[in-house]
C-alpha cells in the first residue's frame, strides 16, 4: 500500500507537507470544520482536493485553497460503524442488490488501500447510511466486472439468479453494474424476464465513491425509494437526471442509452422523458403503461449471438455483408440513415442474406423518430427486399432483442415485431 | 399523368366530387380567398390537405375541413413567374447554388405531374422569391441523388466542382443536399478544401415542397443570409433550428450529426449548440474560432475508402475485424463504450491489427464527451495495445477523416490528430 495512494502534484505535497498519510483521522478547518480519515484517491484523481471520510459514511472533497487548518487526531481506525451489523427493521420492505461489478460497486478500503470491487451489506449501509432507512437491504455478489467486459454469458448468468427470485419476498432487485453496456443489459433482462412480477434496477455510477462528485449513493438511494414507493415491474436504469444531485431518472430498460461518456446525467430516454423522476420527496410518473407485453411471468433466458449491426455508411463494404452470412449470421439490425435506408450498393447482399433466411430489421442511426420506409422510393426497394422496418426501436435494443429472438421462438420476424418490453413506445 | 396525383382517401374524393384534378387553377375559400394551382402530392401525403401553389410561388396546404366553398377558375396555366428570367441585381452579392438531388432539389411539374428532382435558377427564384432579395443566386446541377445513394465518388466530385470555384465572385455556395448522409459530406468536403475562403452551407430538407410543413424555402433563405451577412469561411449544414419556422441553426460541418428521422430541426451540433443562429432579423454566432486550422487553401481531394467503422457490443465477433483485415482494411474507428473502451476477447485481433500497421483510432457511441482511455484498466490496456483517443470526435465524422486522411499523407495518425475543420472542439 502506498502511503498517499491517487494523491499527486498539489494535493500529494499538501499531504508530505503536513506528515499525513492515507488512513489518518485528520481534523480540517475551512469554513467549519470536519473530522474523517484520509482516503486514497483513484481514477481520474485531480490534485486540487482532499478526500475525507466522515463519521457517517460520507466522504467529502476539501479543496485545497479552502483549508485553513490541519490537525492530525490519529492513525488509522477501523471504522466503528462499518463493521456494525445493521439490524434489520421489520417494518420496512426488503430489497436485493445484486453487484455485478463497474464504478459502483468500487470502493477503495481506506485501511489497504486496494480497490475492492464487491460491496457487502454492512459496507452498504455504512457507506449510504439513508439505504436503511428505505428498506432492508441484503447485498450479494454475483461477480465482478466492467461492464465492457459483460459478455451475452454474463447477460444469462444475471437472468437466471434473478429469475430465482421472482418468488422471493424482496419488493425488488437493484442490481449494480457498470454503466458502458449497461442498456443492453437491461435490455436482455427486459426481453428474457418478460412478465417478471417485481422491479428490477440497474444502477451504475458515473464517478467512484472517493471523487467528491460521486453519483453512487443517490443513484442507489433513489434506486431503493422506486422500488419500495412504485407500484410497478419492468427493468429500469436508475441515474442521476441532471448536472445536479436534485433528482434521480428511472429510465425503460429498452429506450435508455449512455449518451455522454463522463456526465453524471448521461443515460437518456430516446425520444421521451424518463419513465419515473425520483426526488427528495416525490416521484413523478411519465409513463403510463405496464411495462411488459405480457402480464404473466414467463422467463425465456436463452440466447443466439449469430446477429449483427450494421451501421450504413457511404463507402459501407456489401462485402462485410458477406462476411457475415459466411460466419453462419441468422439476423442482421441495420443502423440505416434517415427514415431507414441503405444506398443501392448493398441491394445485392441484401436479397442473397434474404434468401438464406436471415432476418433483417431496419432501425436507423439518427437514434430518435420512428424508421418508416414507405416514404422514399429507397425505403420501398428496401421493403420489396424484405428488410424489415422496425419502428422506433434503439438500434442496441434491437439487436439484443433479435440475438434473444433467434433462441427463443421460429418465427424470428413475428417476435420481433412483438411489443414484450416496451421496445416499442409509438 | 395521373389527374389526382398523389391524392389519397378523403382528399381525393374531395378533387373527385368537385371535378378536379392537379394543374386547375381554383379559389378556395376558408377564413380567407385563396388562388392558386392544385398541386400534385407525393412522398408521405396525408389524405386531410389540399396543396396549390400560390402566385408568389408558394405552395400552401389547405384543410379539408376548413374549406367552405372552392371554384374552379380555369385549365393548367403555365406560371408566369416561373419562365420569367429574374433580372439580377447588381447591388446584391452572388452565391451559387449548386445541387446534388434529395428532398430539397426535388420539385413537382404540376402541369406534368413528375417529379423533377433539379432546380433551376428560375424555378428556385419563383419558388423561393425572397431569395432574389437577398442575392443573385445562380443554379447548377451537379448530380441527382438522393443521399442514402451518395458514394464517396460523389463526394470527389462536389469537393473538385467547389475547388474550381475557390476563386470565383461568388460570395459563398449552398450545396443541395439528401439529409440522410449530408453530415458525411460535409465532413469530406471538411477535409479536403480545407482553407477555402468562401463559406459553403450544405442545405437540404426534411419535407419535400409539396408539404404544407416544407422546411426548403425557409433553410435555403437561412443559408443565403448566412453567406452574405457572416464573415467567415467554413462547410456548414444549414436546418431548422426548432420545430418552428422561426430560426434556422447552421452547424461546424465536422461537428453536426441527423438526430431524428423526420423532425425538421432533426440536425443538432454534438456537445454545443450551433455555430450560427439565423432568425429573422439577427444572426447569433456561439462560435468563435475560425473553421479551418490552417489559413491557406490547401485542397486534398482523395480518398481511400479501406477505412471501417466498429460499433462494439456484448457479443461482438472478433473474426468480423479478423476480415476487415483480410480485406486489406487501413484504419479502423472504434465506437467504444463509455470513455472508448471494447471487450477483452477483442484484445487479440486489436493486437493483430496494430502488428499489421493498421490505423486505430477510438471514439464512443454515447456520441457526447470525450474519450478518455486513461481512467480504467481497460482504456489503459487498449493503450496500450496502440489504440488512438480521438478526443471528441463525432464517429462518422472520424470515419470520414480516416478515408481522408489515407490517401492524402504518409503519417495517418499524425493527420487523425491535427485539427483540421473544427472536428476537435475542446
Amino acid at each position: 500500500m502506498s502511503e498517499h495512494r491517487g494523491y499527486n502534484g498539489k494535493a500529494l505535497e499538501f499531504l508530505k507537507q503536513n506528515k499525513l498519510k492515507v488512513g489518518d483521522v485528520i481534523k480540517i478547518t475551512t469554513d467549519s470544520d470536519q473530522t474523517g480519515t484520509i482516503m486514497p484517491r483513484f481514477e481520474h484523481s485531480d490534485d486540487r482536493h482532499i478526500v475525507i471520510k466522515l463519521k457517517n459514511g460520507y466522504n467529502v472533497g476539501l479543496e485545497l485553497n479552502q483549508i485553513k487548518k490541519v490537525e492530525y487526531i490519529s492513525a488509522t481506525q477501523a471504522n466503528q460503524e462499518e463493521n456494525k451489523q445493521v439490524k434489520p427493521n421489520q417494518a420496512l420492505p426488503k430489497i436485493l442488490l445484486l453487484s455485478t461489478g463497474g464504478t459502483i460497486a468500487s470502493r477503495i478500503d481506506y485501511r489497504t488501500g486496494s480497490v475492492t470491487p464487491a460491496l457487502t451489506a454492512q459496507e452498504l449501509n455504512a457507506s449510504v447510511p439513508e439505504l436503511a432507512e428505505i428498506a432492508n437491504i441484503d447485498a450479494e455478489v454475483l461477480f465482478s466486472e466492467y461492464s465492457e467486459n459483460i459478455t451475452p454469458d454474463h447477460w444469462i448468468k444475471i437472468a437466471q439468479r434473478l429469475d430465482s427470485l421472482s418468488k422471493s419476498d424482496y419488493s425488488g432487485i437493484i442490481v449494480a453494474h457498470g454503466t458502458d453496456t449497461m442498456q443492453y443489459t437491461a435490455a436482455f433482462l427486459s426481453f428474457s424476464l418478460s412478465g417478471f412480477p417485481k422491479p428490477i434496477v440497474l444502477v451504475g455510477s458515473q464517478r467512484s465513491s472517493d471523487r467528491p462528485s460521486s453519483d453512487a449513493a443517490l443513484n442507489l438511494v433513489g434506486a431503493a425509494k422506486f422500488i419500495v414507493r412504485c407500484d410497478t415491474s419492468g427493468v429500469f436504469v436508475c441515474m442521476h437526471n441532471s448536472e445536479s444531485d436534485e433528482d434521480i431518472a428511472c429510465h425503460l430498460g429498452t429506450r435508455v442509452r449512455k449518451n455522454h461518456t463522463s456526465k453524471r446525467n448521461a443515460f437518456e430516454t430516446v425520444g421521451a422523458r424518463p419513465a419515473f423522476v425520483i426526488s427528495q420527496d416525490k416521484i413523478t410518473q411519465n409513463f403510463k403503461n405496464a411495462y411488459f407485453g405480457q402480464k404473466e411471468y414467463a422467463p425465456k433466458i436463452n440466447i443466439d449471438t449469430k446477429a449483427a449491426l450494421v451501421k450504413y455508411h457511404p463507402g459501407y463494404d456489401p462485402k462485410l455483408v458477406e462476411d457475415l452470412l459466411d460466419h453462419g449470421c441468422k439476423a442482421i439490425i441495420f443502423e440505416g440513415t434517415g427514415l431507414g435506408h441503405v444506398g443501392k450498393p448493398m441491394y445485392g447482399v441484401i436479397k442473397k442474406a434474404k434468401e438464406k433466411g436471415v432476418f433483417l430489421g431496419m432501425t436507423s442511426q439518427c437514434l430518435d423518430g420512428q424508421v418508416n420506409m414507405s416514404v422514399y422510393e429507397s425505403g420501398r426497394d428496401l421493403l420489396h427486399l424484405g428488410i424489415i422496418p422496425l419502428s422506433n426501436m434503439v438500434a442496441e435494443t434491437a439487436l439484443v432483442k433479435a440475438m434473444w429472438a433467434l433462441a427463443n421462438g421460429k418465427n424470428t420476424e413475428e417476435i420481433m415485431l412483438k411489443n414484450v418490453a416496451s421496445e416499442f413506445t409509438e
